[in-house]
C-alpha cells in the first residue's frame, strides 16, 4: 500500500498540477480567496419560479421509523433519489445549520503540511462526479424485522442513490504529504458529539470522496452540507457527514461507533491496514410491493432496484411462483458500479395468488440469498424471529435476504417473509 | 417505415405481452382502476423532514430573461440538473394546475382501436429510465446575443439534464393499432391554448417516450405534470408538456409553432415523412464562466458540459490561449447519448490575460464551430452583430458557436464572444 501511495504522490509532483494550489490553501485560510463559485447568502428566495417546486398533488413522503426518516421506494422511478426524499440515519436530530464560508477542513497529524481548506479552496481541486447508493447497514435488519414491516419503504428504505461530486480524498492527502508509517485516518464531523470514524489510508487512497455535490447542486444538510466523506461501496454509517477534520495516523482511534454492529471495522493483527464493512448485493421488488394493490389480472411491468457495494451488478432474477422458476430481468442502462440499479420484468398477472421476488448476482459473482439459505449458512434455525438471530444478523449486515412478496387474489400486496 | 411499424406491432400480439392490459385501460377510463401506484392528494405536507429542502444558505436559483427562466449552469455539478432548476421557457405563464387523477391521454385518428389512458394505465406498460437534456432552440441565439448576455446561464441556460421515466410511445399506438396511410401524429398540451406538435410517425416510433418521471420523482408542474411528450434529441419546443390527446394521421397539421422559427419541421414533398429539427453538437466552460472571478495564479480546474441532439459526444478540447492550442478533456463518465456530458481540465495560470474555450466533437463527427466559423460557412460577414443575422442564426438553429471567455489579470471573467 505504501509504494502506491508515495508513487501517486510522486506523480502529482511531477506533474505539477496542484503546485500553485497549496499556497492559496494556506492564504485563504486566513480568510481570503472567498470569491469564486456559486453566491451564498442567509436569505433564500421564497419564489417558486426561481426554484422549483413540485406539484400541490403529490405527497411522497420519507417517513419516520425508529432511527429516521426512510425513503418512499414504491414510489422512486430510474435510479436517481431525488435529494427531498434521500434516507436520513437522524436519530430524530436536526442537521447542524452550517455557514459554508465559516465552514473549514483541517487535515493533519502524520503529514508533512498541516492544511486547512475553505469549501471554495476545495473546490479549486481536480474533482469527480460518481452515480453512488449509501445504504445503512441497519436496512432490512432489525427495524424491519421486529417492526414487522408491510411496505417496502419500511424494508428497505435506508437506501438512496445520487449523483455525488467531490474531490478525491487521495489529492487532499497527497498535498498534505502523508508520512511514512501512516496507516489509518480519522474523520471527524462537525454535529454535536463529533461523531469520529477511522479509515484505513488504503480505502482513502482508492476512491474516497469529499462530496460537495448530489444530484447538481450543494449536498442537502441531512447529507451533510457542506462536505462529508464518500466511501463508495460502504456501510452508510462510516461515510462522515459534515467533515470538518481528517487526521492521518499510525493506528486507528477505534471510538464507540466503529465497534457498533453494522459500521463494525475489521483491523488487521499488527495494526496497519483494515478493512471497512460493504454492503452485499441486494435486490428488492418495488413494484408491485406490500401495501399496493393491484386492480385486475392483466399485463404488469415488475419493477425494482439492485445494487452491491461491491462493485456492479451483472444479473437479476425475478420468479413469479414463489421461487420455484427464475427468469433474468432486464437491467436499465446505464448499470454502474455502486449505484442503484434498475430492473424491469414484464408479468401477465393470471389473478391467482402469486409470490413474486427478485434475486441479484454482482460482478464478484456472490449471489443474494433467499432467508431460508442465509439462516442455513450461519447455522442458525430457519423461521424463528428471535431477537439473537435479528442482532446476529444485523452486527453481520447479512440480512440481504431475497424478499418476496405476495399477491392475493384481490390483488392486494403483502410481505412474505416469514 | 411502415414495414418497420407493421413488424413491431406482429411482435408485441405475437408476445401477447401487453393483451391484458387494453381491456383495462378502456375499464379504467370509465372511472376504475385508480389503486395503482403512488398515493395523491390535494394537501402537500410541509414538514422539512418529510421532503427535505436544502440549506438556507444556498441561494442559486433560476433567473428571468425574455421567455422564461434559465439555469444556474455556473452552479452546477455533474450531469444531472436539479429539478427545481430545471429551465423553464414559459412566457411568464403559469404552468396548468393538474389534478393527475383527472387527467387523461386520448390516442385517436387513423388507429383500429381509438383508446383512453389514465395516468395509473399509462404506468402499467413497460417502461423505460433515460438521461437526456432538453434544450430551447432559442439557446445561445437571440436573446443572448442581443441582451449582450454577461455569464453563463444568460448565454447557456435553456439547457438542462434530467433521468426522464416513460413509456415508449412505440407501445401505446401498437396498442391502438395504427393504420396503413399513417405517416404523422398531432400530440396536444392540455395547456391554455392547446398547442399541438406535428411530429413524423418515424420518430414517434423509434425512441420517443410519454414520461412520467424526472429525477425519480413525477415531472415538475413546469416541465408538464403529470405527462409529457420526450423526443431525445429534438428542440424542447416539440415535446409537448401536459399532452392530453395523440391524433394519427396522413398528414402534419402545422399550426404556427411548428412553422416557427427554431422549432421549424421539415415535410418530404409527399408529405409522407419528415424530420423535426435537432440540436447541434454546443459545448461550454461553466467554470470559469462569466461574472466569477478567480482569487489569484495557480491551479484551477476548468470545467464544463457538452451535448449533442445527434448522439453521444465523442470528445471534448480546451484552449486557453485564444484558439491556437487546443488538448483533449476529461469527460466524465457515464458518457451517454444526447445527455449532457461533464468535462474537466487542469489549468494552471500563470496570472496574465487568457481566452478560455471549448469545442466538442459528436459521434457523427460533427464539430461544434467556432463564431467566425459559423459566419464563413453561411456567407454572412463576421463580427457583425445585426438583427438579421441573429434572426437568420436562430431560425437555423446554428448558433452552437464555440463560447470564449475572457480572464483578465486582476481574474475576473467575461464573455469574449465579440
Amino acid at each position: 500500500m505504501h509504494s502506491k501511495q508515495l508513487g501517486r504522490r510522486r506523480f502529482l509532483k511531477e506533474g505539477a498540477a496542484i503546485a500553485g494550489l497549496t499556497a492559496g490553501a494556506i492564504r485563504s485560510a486566513s480568510g481570503q480567496g472567498q470569491t469564486l463559485g456559486s453566491a451564498t447568502a442567509e436569505a433564500r428566495p421564497q419564489d417558486s419560479r426561481a426554484y422549483g417546486e413540485r406539484s400541490r398533488f403529490l405527497n411522497s413522503v420519507r417517513t419516520l421509523d425508529r432511527t429516521g426518516q426512510v425513503t418512499p421506494l414504491q414510489d422512486l422511478m430510474g435510479i436517481i433519489t431525488p435529494s427531498a426524499l434521500h434516507f436520513v440515519q437522524s436519530r430524530g436530530y436536526d442537521p447542524p445549520d452550517i455557514d459554508p464560508r465559516q465552514h473549514r477542513l483541517l487535515i493533519h497529524g502524520m503529514v508533512d503540511r498541516p492544511l486547512v481548506f475553505t469549501l471554495e479552496e476545495l473546490k479549486r481541486f481536480p474533482s469527480v462526479s460518481r452515480i453512488l447508493f449509501l445504504e445503512c447497514p441497519g436496512n432490512t435488519g432489525k427495524t424491519a424485522l421486529e417492526d414487522g414491516a408491510a411496505t417496502v419503504q419500511q424494508t428497505h428504505g435506508k437506501t438512496s442513490c445520487s449523483e455525488w461530486t467531490g474531490v478525491p480524498v487521495s489529492l487532499l492527502l497527497q498535498e498534505a504529504g502523508v508520512q511514512a508509517g501512516a496507516y489509518w485516518l480519522v474523520a471527524e464531523g462537525a454535529e454535536k458529539g463529533n461523531r469520529a470514524q477511522s479509515v484505513p489510508l488504503e480505502k482513502a487512497m482508492d476512491d474516497a470522496l469529499v462530496a460537495y455535490g448530489q444530484n447538481g447542486e450543494p449536498l442537502r444538510p441531512e447529507q451533510g452540507f457542506p462536505i462529508r466523506l464518500l466511501l463508495p461501496g460502504c456501510t452508510g454509517g462510516v461515510n462522515t457527514k459534515w467533515l470538518r477534520r481528517i487526521k492521518v495516523l499510525e493506528q486507528p482511534e477505534l471510538g464507540i461507533w466503529d465497534l457498533q454492529q453494522g459500521n463494525a471495522i475489521r483491523v488487521s493483527p499488527d495494526g496497519k491496514g483494515g478493512r471497512l464493512p460493504t454492503m452485499p448485493p441486494k435486490s428488492v421488488i418495488t413494484f408491485p410491493s406490500g401495501g399496493q394493490r393491484l386492480p385486475g389480472r392483466g399485463f404488469y411491468e415488475i419493477t425494482g432496484l439492485a445494487w452491491s457495494g461491491r462493485g456492479t451488478i451483472r444479473r437479476v432474477e425475478v420468479s413469479t411462483d414463489g421461487g420455484q422458476i427464475w427468469k433474468d430481468a432486464q437491467l436499465q442502462d446505464p448499470v454502474l458500479p455502486m449505484a442503484h440499479t434498475r430492473f424491469r420484468f414484464p408479468w401477465n398477472w393470471n389473478g391467482e395468488e402469486a409470490v413474486i421476488q427478485s434475486r441479484c448476482t454482482d460482478e464478484q459473482g456472490e449471489v443474494q440469498p433467499t432467508l431460508a439459505e442465509l439462516s442455513q449458512r450461519r447455522g442458525i434455525r430457519p423461521g424463528s424471529l428471535q431477537s439473537d438471530w435479528v442482532a446476529d444478523s444485523y452486527a453481520r449486515l447479512g440480512l440481504n435476504a431475497v424478499q418476496p412478496w405476495k399477491v392475493t387474489r384481490e390483488g392486494s400486496v403483502s410481505n412474505a417473509m416469514f
